[in-house]
């Protein structure tokens, strides 16, 4: 994914429309999980096997959200210049350190050890 | 940003642990939007000024929950083969439609008109 | 519901903490959204039956994140000077009307007339 | 508030529709945490002057949206024969307990002793 072309567009959306001083990390947060919400909305009433299987004008309203949610969590990231990528590969080793594997005679098996 | 390698990253986690299982997109929104808020707890009893200029711990606290936020993005992207990037650029050409801009005159310009 | 002794309780609670400084509207609405983010926490990996049959420790603390969901709502509506009974009283007739019943020849039943 | 009413007005509104099947508490907690999105929504770009005086159709909307958090949140209750308002109460004394008061002297104030 190029991130500085979509930090562009988001930037030049923002800043023609004068929309930056709305732009606290707050209310971005706010924004953000309000975007999380309406994809949420979609699957409300949804078994899993209809949830699993999205098809036509629900899945592009699907993606829709996705992409919203997407924008208000790089537009958080540029404020406080946290790199998307790095942020995600320093949080997957902390995962991997909570949620421990263990090999068949029940020992831990160490974060970077060959699997 | 490398979207095969963080894919990589999320499919090698979640596959050794046996816990695709539990990955229908109906469940991955709920994990979305719960870690959306975690990111909101953050900012719910600090002002504008405090929320702006995050620092130390609750600043890597932040970046780690816009990490899981974005680790279940991508998730379900992978689930239906959604283009994240490309989600975005469309997703911002419709938000261009959808607010559009005025010039002096107060004439609508079209999107994709030079500005 | 005694709603005077629940709004005097929670009156009570936030004035000798002196919290009442934190709880404007905005933030109010934060925290209930974080809260019922807990909520969903505790279903995002579960089926259906699993759902339907909380048991034990799963339960009483259901049964605590719905309380603290009540109090941000009863706190938000103590601000406005909301009465909650009138509030759902009149939203449970404006679905009526979104979501009108029909008869077996096919005709919408009006709202109020016996069924 | 009259909870039996209450309760009898969400009953005989979803067995009329026949919506008793959808109302499994995971997905009633999504519908829940998706109306309280849409509270935060309208407090989203505001700053706490404009949140704390709500007027008019605003203000109308958010009462709106408080409604229908609590008829979710009552129709789970229902399910899990949960009373509320003694889930209130509970939850509300081990409050007291998380945050303790200090008398000035620095020493706890235990909870139930005078204030």
């Amino acid at each position: 994914m190029d991130m500085k072309k979509i930090e562009s567009l988001i930037n030049k959306f923002s800043t023609q429309r004068d929309w930056e001083k709305f732009h606290n990390p707050k209310n971005l947060a706010m924004a953000l999980s309000v975007e999380a919400s309406e994809l949420v909305e979609i699957f409300q009433w949804l078994d899993f096997e209809q949830a699993a299987n999205l098809q036509g004008e629900k899945k592009e309203h699907a993606k829709q959200e996705i992409a919203d949610i997407a924008v208000y969590l790089i537009r958080i990231c540029m404020h406080y210049n946290i790199d998307l990528e790095e942020a995600i590969v320093e949080k997957m080793k902390l995962n991997e350190k909570k949620y421990p594997l263990f090999d068949e005679q029940g020992n831990k098996i160490e974060y970077g050890k060959k699997k």
